[in-house]
C-alpha cells in the first residue's frame, strides 16, 4: 500500500505551526477590532460566473474549480467533447469554483448584502484562498489571506487609521518594518507630463527597478519599451528626486505643477503625511514613488511594508481603489484596504526568534499512572487542577514509568505529578520539575498555589 | 446584470454570526486544551485516492471532486467521452476531492507523520468540510465539524477523560444535556445470544424506534425483517430492561452470562461508570442500550449527547473504534473521539438565548467628526482610547452629526465622544450614552478610568 500523501502545494499544520499561526491572527484581529473593524466570511466555493473575468486570463487559469455533481456530462453533445475545447467544455463540467482572494469574495458579499450593511462598512476577513499556481519554496496552492478594508468612505482619515493599524500590528508582534506609501495620481501625473500616459505601467515597472539595475540600465529599458527620448529626459529629475517627504513633495510639486491628476495626489499624501507626522507613527513611513503594486486597481494610495530585518518582499500591502462592486453592478463604492501576508510574517518570525517567549499552550502538568488502585486519588488530583485551569494529562495507561516520563520530555511537558501508593497514604503529591529533576513533596491543597506562584503557571 | 449569489447549501457569515460562532468555538478548543489536546489542520483538498472507498457508495458520491488544470481531458479517448461512464471519466478529470470529514483527513495525517507523532496522540481539529448533500433546513454543504480524538491508548481513561470534556464544555456553553453511553460489545452480545449475529444492525435500528413507534410495532419490524420469533422472544427482556444503569448492568449481565464478547462490554461499561460516579460527572449519563451512531465504525463504548431544553438530535457524539489507520496500511491504531456539532449547538444557544450575554467584541466608543480643524484633537483622543484598548471609532467623514448618530444607533455603539471646538476650547470632551442619552464633559485623562469603572468597559 502507498503511504499516503497530500496534493502538491499544500500543507498539514502541526499543533507547533498552529500556535504560532493563531498567535499572528489573534494578535491582527486584536487590532482590527480595536479600530471598530468587523470579521465576515464567505464560502469556500463561489459560483463560477462570480470569480471569472476579475483576476484576468492567468487567473482564470488559476482558479480551482468543482466538477458539477451528477451527471455532469450532460449539457455536452458528442461533438463538444471530442472537439476537447477546454474552455467551453470546463464550463459545461463546472459551475462553482474555490475563492481566489478575499477581494472578489467581499465585493460580492456587500452587493448581494447591500441592504442589511451600514456603511462606511468596515470588514476584516481571514480565511484560506486556493490558487492552482505551481508550487515553489514559500508558494502554497491553499494559503490563508487577512484582508481589512473600509468601504464607503472616501475620507483620508481612513488611510491614516490603516497605517495606524499596520504600526499597531508590527509593534505587537515585535516585528521592525519600513512603511512606504505612494499614490496612483501622482505616478498619473508624472506620466502626463512627460508625456507618455499610456506607458504608466512600463514606467512604473523600469522605475522599480532602479534599485536592483540602476539608472542607466532603468533608462535603456525604457527606450526599449518605447518611451521617447524626450519623455525619458523629463523623467530624470523625478528618478533623481531625493530628500525626505518633505522635500520630495516640495520638488514634485513644481515638476507635477501642470497636471491636475498629479497636483490631486500630492494634496492627498501632503495630508496623510499630515496625519501620520501628528502622531505616534511619525517618522515610520516613507514616500517612495517607485511603489506601484496593483497599479491597475489602486487609484489612490499605495501601501506597501516590509521587514527591517529580514529580506523577504512585502509582508503587508494595499491602497484604496474606486468602484469596488461595480463589476457587480452596484456603481460608487470606494474603498481602502490592506493584506496581511501570514505566510511571509510567519517565516519573519520564525527567523528572528520571535515566537520563543509566546505561550505554546501545551499541557503543564502530567500526573503519572500507577495502575488502577491509585487511579481514583490521581483522578481527584486532575480535577482539581483543570478546575484551576491548569492544563493536565493524567496518562491513560499504568505502563512503566520510564516511558510516561519519556512522553513528558518528548511533550515538553514542565511538570511532573506522581501520586503512588506512599503520597496517598500521606495525603501528599510529590511534584517534579522536569527542567531541574527538583523533586517535592506537597499537600493537593497546596499544589495550586505553588504552581501557580512558584512556577508561574 | 444579475445579482450576484452563493451555490446552494453555502452560507456567508455576518459579524454577529461569528462573534457567536466563535465563542463556540473558543470555549470548546480552550476546554480541549486544558486536558492537554493538541490542534492540527489537514488541507482542504485530499487526494481522491485518499477520500474515496472510506464513506460507502453514497459517500464517494457526495465528495466534491476539482477538475485537474491544464488539460483535463488528456487521458481519455474519444471513445471514452462518448461512452460517457461518469465514473471512468471523473476518475480522469479528477485527482483531488475537499474533505468530507476530519476522520479520514486525520487517519492520513497519522499515518503520513507517523515518526514525528508521540503517542497517545490527543489531538482536536475544527475546520469546514463539505459534502454535496441535497441542502435542506439546517443541512448544510459547507459547515464546521469539531473533533477531538486520542489515539494510541486501550485505556477507558480516555473514555472518561472525553465526558468530562463533554461536560466542561456544555457546562461553559449553559447548556443542560443528557449524555448517553452504551458499548458496540454489548450490541454483538446481544445479537449473539438471541442467535442473530448477522443481523445486529436490523436490530439495533428497530430497538432505536422503541420510543417514537412502541414495543409492539419494534416486534413487528424485527419479524419483518427476518428476526426469527423465537430470537423476538428471547429479546423481550432486554427491551423491557428498567432502573438505573447499574441494575440494567446486573440484569444484562445475567443475560449475556454466554457472550464472552457481550460480557467484555459490560466489564467496560462497569469500569467507565465507575469512574464517571466517582467524579464530577456523578448522575449526569445514562447507559442507553438502543444508541448504536456508526455501528459499523465503533468497537466499543458508544456516547451521544443531546440538549435537554431544546429537541434537536444529537449535538456532540462518538466513540471507541480500532484500527482507524488500517486502510492506509498501518494497524493497530485503536483510539476513541467525539465530535461536536458547531451548527446545531449554534441553534441551541440561539434558541435558548445564551448569546445575549457574550460579549459582541463590537466597537465601544464613536468620535464623532467636527471636520478638518477638529481632527488633531479628535485623532489624539483615538489613541489615547485604543492605547487602553477601548474599541473606538473616529467617524472618517465630516458628515451632518445626524447621519453619524444614526450610524452609532446602528452599529449599537454603546458610548459618543463628542470634541468640538467649545470642547477643544475647554480642553475638554462630551462623553454621550446612547442608552440615557446622558451627556457629561470631562478632561480627557478622566475619560478612560471613567470609561472603565463606570460604563465597565
Amino acid at each position: 500500500m502507498m503511504k499516503p500523501s497530500i496534493p502538491k502545494g499544500t500543507r498539514d499544520f502541526s499543533p507547533e505551526e498552529i500556535v504560532k499561526r493563531d498567535f499572528i491572527f489573534d494578535s491582527i484581529k486584536e487590532v482590527f477590532r480595536l479600530y471598530g473593524y468587523q470579521p465576515i466570511e464567505t464560502p469556500a466555493m463561489e459560483n463560477l460566473s462570480t470569480l471569472l473575468g476579475k483576476y484576468g486570463e492567468d487567473g482564470d487559469k488559476m482558479i480551482f474549480r468543482i466538477l458539477n455533481s451528477g451527471d455532469f456530462l450532460s449539457g455536452l453533445s458528442d461533438k463538444e467533447l471530442i472537439e476537447r475545447e477546454p474552455l467551453r467544455i470546463s464550463a459545461m463540467l463546472c459551475e462553482r469554483g474555490l475563492r481566489y482572494d478575499l477581494t472578489v469574495p467581499f465585493a460580492r458579499f456587500v452587493v448581494q448584502h447591500r441592504n442589511e450593511i451600514i456603511f462606511p462598512f468596515k470588514r476584516y476577513q481571514i480565511q484560506p484562498v486556493w490558487r492552482a499556481d505551481r508550487p515553489q519554496k514559500g508558494r502554497y496552492r491553499e494559503f490563508f489571506q487577512c484582508d481589512v478594508d473600509v468601504i464607503g468612505s472616501d475620507s483620508l482619515l481612513n488611510e491614516y487609521e490603516l497605517i495606524k493599524i499596520i504600526d499597531d500590528i508590527f509593534s505587537r508582534l515585535k516585528i521592525s518594518v519600513v512603511m512606504k506609501i505612494n499614490n496612483r495620481k501622482i505616478l498619473s501625473g508624472i506620466a502626463e507630463i512627460i508625456g507618455e500616459s499610456a506607458r504608466i505601467t512600463d514606467i512604473t515597472v523600469a522605475i522599480d527597478k532602479i534599485d536592483k539595475i540602476g539608472i542607466a540600465a532603468v533608462n535603456e529599458e525604457l527606450k526599449s519599451r518605447g518611451v521617447s527620448d524626450a519623455a525619458i529626459a523629463k523623467l530624470q529629475p523625478i528618478i533623481h528626486l531625493a530628500g525626505d517627504t518633505g522635500e520630495k513633495l516640495k520638488k514634485l510639486e513644481e515638476i507635477l505643477s501642470s497636471s491636475e491628476t498629479g497636483m490631486a495626489g500630492i494634496a492627498e499624501l501632503r495630508t496623510l503625511f499630515s496625519y501620520v507626522e501628528a502622531g505616534p507613527v511619525k517618522g515610520k513611513t516613507e514616500l517612495d514613488l517607485t511603489l506601484a503594486r496593483g497599479l491597475n486597481y489602486y487609484t489612490g494610495a499605495i501601501i506597501e511594508v516590509s521587514s527591517k530585518d529580514v529580506v523577504m518582499g512585502s509582508i503587508c500591502g494595499g491602497g484604496r481603489y474606486d468602484n469596488l462592486t461595480g463589476v457587480f453592478g452596484m456603481d460608487g463604492v470606494s474603498g481602502v484596504g490592506v493584506s496581511f501576508g501570514a505566510d511571509r510574517i510567519y517565516d519573519v518570525m520564525n527567523q528572528l526568534g520571535l515566537f520563543k517567549d509566546i505561550s505554546n499552550l501545551g499541557t503543564q502538568v502530567l500526573i503519572l499512572n500507577f495502575g488502577t488502585s491509585e487511579t481514583g486519588y490521581a483522578l481527584k488530583i486532575r480535577d482539581l487542577l483543570t478546575d484551576s485551569n491548569i492544563r493536565t494529562e493524567f496518562y491513560p495507561d499504568a505502563v512503566r514509568l520510564k516511558k510516561q516520563m519519556s512522553y513528558a520530555d518528548a511533550r515538553k511537558i514542565p511538570c511532573i505529578i506522581i501520586a503512588g501508593d506512599e503520597e496517598i497514604r500521606n495525603e501528599q503529591v510529590t511534584l517534579r520539575i522536569m527542567s531541574s529533576g527538583e523533586q517535592r513533596k506537597m499537600k493537593p491543597a497546596d499544589l495550586i498555589s505553588y504552581l501557580k506562584s512558584e512556577l508561574s503557571l
